[in-house]
């Protein structure tokens, strides 16, 4: 037996009894003579004291004892003098008795502290040391939790858990696919899954009502930052219901989370239509915890002999609340930050509402204060508050007017991480237009449901269907999303037909499904959220990669164990397949 | 709203409410000029009356509705005339004002019952409509509820649930991988895990102290029966912890899913030593439900005349209860029962213990009466048992009466499904010889450490060094296995050198693990559990197809989606791989 108890769990309760611990030595000191160490676990730090007093040789083993070592102790729980009244243990210290190395430890290659002093690729290469950190301790500690509140939550409400494949077949929708090469049929591949969508819509049809998954997915995609080629999905699915059912299922779902989770309560879930996030923030992921929304100015500015505004598509203001007192080099930085590539607005236009009730711009030679004064009101502006003006395409115009409405909640502190504010955005479009390929694709994916009343615009006006999808949005950041499916055949080859799929190609792909909804299809529809993000969340963090154990880097490797890695000439002849010659 | 009631939960209390109900026609028939439609959902069945007098059109067109259809409906819970105490809803049925179809069916290619007249493959190309029969319904159910207890079990034993990578890297111990070939590391290739082993060990080495997962595994080996490519399995791993702490908190998993999902309780699992399995059962994964042990008739059989047991290295007999009336017939049938191919004996021997005192033998010539009575005594045999024996060479003798013991205790009615007899059989042999090669395997794996005790032996006997490695068996399968791990580099390193990895393999496949025992590795050991195995078990099975419910079948192959499958040229050219010619 290497422990009688945990190195967080003892107490005043337990002076005078004997111990035993296990765990890393986080830090030793001596003082006064004495020799401590610092004893942890997962579940807390102890105290170890030796004292020349009580055992010499002892003491001379404690020195020589290094950072990391692991090593166990027997001895008793003494009151301690200096009490500590920050740690659960900081009420005793244990007099060691007796000391056993376990195993010794080389001096790691990063300080194993909340702040480290290494490199994110060194980092990933020592992973296990990285984990012992307190922070990724608490973010690995969460997403278990995070899970058990899922699961429990979806027990009650008679979702079954069930597993599907993980070796499936490779379709051309969506993005790409990895692929596995089979031995036993060779030059045939299985397909790594995107998301389990075929087989939870399957479940439907065999009647499994309600199901759910806690479930790795697969995207062979060029990787942006804090992308991950697996990752982790809630994946959920509910026969005989609308629309309205998912959404207060999954309400539900969030509110039991962050309630559990963080202690927080939320007392609905408000809903937006795409249209009118478009509208209201540019964006079909607001963040709502803060105003700032996008107004359109054009009855206001266009045609007032200002080029500018008379050139563009669109002129969009925000209201900056409580920075009219901005200093040209702020705004100087404000303009060449909308001025970047990534954002690539021509200038930025501004207009104060001073404190003192006069307004200032930097196009006061085309508008008076007056003029600006309507800008403002349609703004909601209030004396004190910055207005922020882009002008120029409808599409681009948008966009950069959300990201840049993104930015000012930032620099204002507007974006509270300890604030939850989800937002269902609904009645998505059914397709969006490809320029690249010259075709329709399925914005959410081909098996979503037109909205009924829609569907005859399919023949007329394709981008103009809305779907039965939506997105649940968590301050700015989408964690979910679903649909209520096709469950008809005919409907979903008119969908296909739409996408480009010839009959065969269907056919070949999906007839599996297609066939399914000629054997008794209920209506059906789910939602998946994306788990990584979710508990990124909630730790307060938007870098997934602190809450996935073992992640890989932006090359999609994993510098740990080094992979992906060459494989024997054996294995690829078994598999009957070659590499094809590099080309320098 | 698709419902408001399911087809599982209406009952007298009921009766007066209006409701709605959705799910699948199971059957209809007409009944004195009635019409009834028993309504199924997952839930249960509801019986649904339409009459003429109600409303003739509504008859007319509950008529025309099929087996399998969809459909919804509204009407009002009546009092049934003849109730059927068997059914949760027995005492109602619904007066039915309102019908829609949702979906119509085609007739199914087999009928949707517990007994279908579907074959194997058919089924599986329809997977879809087999899993609405009720023996899977229920395989899947009791798969969800397995899942769930033990979560419910490891999370309140302080296991936390860690995801880990599916894309890792090819290794070449073991059995063979699926691989991944990578487009953004071209030549280069992942695999997907056999298990989680060596990122469960390095949990241990992070501090997670006690880690679990239900994980899905992958192995590309050519398929026996009931063997998947892709298998779940319930892996865990503990620091801090001796041989007797895993034995007793997995003891606990065990007793406490049989507590829970089939309501026995077991006082305790017993162990085993393999050397002592192999002597009294013949194997390392006995059925302990009954007895009939294998008894060594060496000293009493051998140099007394009969050459077959005079030349053979080992004379084994088993005790079989209640038999010694068994026909001519019947026990020329177990004689061509062990000829057959994969027992492969010569022949088999009898001797009856009669009920009146007397014995009859295949052997009369050579042994008389008292003779016999002397291994049956050595047997155990009570009056009206039979003596099987089989002679030859120790290996596939022992093997060979394993099975016979087995198909007797089949055949005797003495492996009670419903019964369940867990054993732990401890001290494996670390390493086995393995002929094709020339040099010896991990018997369990390479990480597994040897006894202490026994390590001097790695020089002078390495086969007879016992590990600290465990399998649960469960009425004669392994359910689980395990072992306390090698924590220490010099170890570690040592084994490999002992499976025959030069030094620069050793540290190119495994250098993060052997880097990772340097940096404070603590005592750790784990088990993982065959989760698809396990479940069927618990239901009474030992198919595990009926399990899972998108399985492969032995080919590999999934016949519901046709996977594996080509995959297009442009798809080859990202991943950088060509496909060899195939020979015809």
């Amino acid at each position: 037996m290497y422990r009688s108890h945990h190195c967080g769990e003892l107490n005043a309760s337990h002076i005078g009894e004997k111990v035993k611990l296990s765990g890393w030595v986080q830090r030793s000191r001596i003082l006064s003579g004495m020799t401590f160490i610092d004893l942890r676990d997962r579940y807390g730090i102890t105290q170890l004291a030796f004292n020349d007093g009580w055992d010499a040789d002892l003491q001379e083993k404690a020195r020589k004892v290094g950072r990391e070592f692991v090593i166990a102790i027997e001895g008793e729980v003494l009151e301690r003098e200096s009490k500590n009244p920050n740690m659960a243990t900081g009420e005793i210290e244990i007099k060691v008795n007796n000391l056993e190395i376990l195993n010794a430890a080389k001096t790691p290659p990063f300080t194993i502290e909340n702040d480290t002093d290494g490199g994110e690729e060194l980092r990933m290469k020592y992973r296990y040391l990285d984990l012992r950190r307190n922070p990724l301790q608490a973010s690995i500690k969460l997403r278990h939790k995070v899970a058990q509140a899922v699961r429990s939550f979806l027990n009650d409400a008679d979702f079954l858990e069930i597993e599907t494949p993980y070796l499936i077949k490779s379709t051309p929708e969506g993005a790409r696919d990895f692929v596995v090469p089979s031995r036993m049929n060779q030059g045939q591949f299985y397909a790594l899954p995107q998301s389990p969508q075929t087989f939870k819509q399957l479940l439907m049809v065999s009647g499994y009502d309600r199901y759910y998954q806690i479930v790795r997915c697969f995207r062979d995609e060029d990787l942006r930052a804090d992308r991950q080629p697996e990752f982790t999905q809630i994946d959920c699915e509910m026969a005989f219901v609308e629309q309205e059912d998912i959404l207060q299922q999954f309400e539900g779902l969030i509110k039991s989370l962050l309630k559990e989770v963080k202690g927080v309560d939320i007392d609905s879930v408000p809903r937006m239509t795409y249209a009118e996030a478009m509208e209201r923030y540019g964006n079909d992921k607001p963040d709502i915890r803060f105003g700032m929304e996008l107004k359109n100015l054009n009855d206001l500015a266009k045609d007032k002999g200002f080029v500018v505004f008379d050139q563009a598509e669109v002129v969009l203001g925000i209201s900056v609340p409580g920075a009219s007192g901005y200093s040209r080099k702020q705004l100087d930085a404000l303009t060449k930050w909308v001025q970047r590539p990534q954002i690539g607005m021509q200038g930025l236009i501004y207009s104060k509402y001073n404190e003192d009730g006069t307004y200032k711009s930097s196009v006061d030679k085309f508008f008076n204060e007056e003029a600006q004064a309507e800008w403002h009101k349609a703004a909601g502006s209030e004396a004190g508050d910055l207005l922020l003006i882009l002008a120029g395409s409808e599409n681009k115009t948008r966009k950069a007017m959300s990201e840049l409405r993104l930015y000012m909640g930032e620099e204002l502190g507007l974006r509270n991480p300890d604030e939850y504010a989800p937002l269902w955005v609904l009645d998505f479009p059914l397709l969006e237009w490809d320029e690249e390929s010259g075709r329709y694709h399925a914005m959410h994916h081909p098996f979503t449901s037109p909205k009924p009343e829609d569907i005859a615009l399919l023949d007329t006006d394709p981008g103009k269907v809305r779907a039965n999808a939506y997105d649940m949005v968590l301050n700015g950041n989408e964690i979910g999303g679903g649909s209520i499916r096709i469950h008809d055949r005919k409907v979903q080859s008119r969908m296909f037909e739409m996408l480009g799929f010839s009959d065969e190609e269907a056919k070949a792909q999906f007839g599996f499904l297609m066939d399914a909804f000629e054997y008794g299809a209920p209506p059906h529809g789910g939602i998946a959220f994306g788990f990584d993000r979710l508990v990124a969340l909630l730790g307060g963090s938007e870098t997934i990669r602190d809450f996935i154990a073992f992640p890989k880097n932006n090359a999609g490797r994993d510098l740990m164990i080094n992979s992906p890695a060459p494989i024997d000439t054996l294995q690829l002849t078994e598999l009957g397949i070659d590499l094809r010659p590099q080309i320098d």
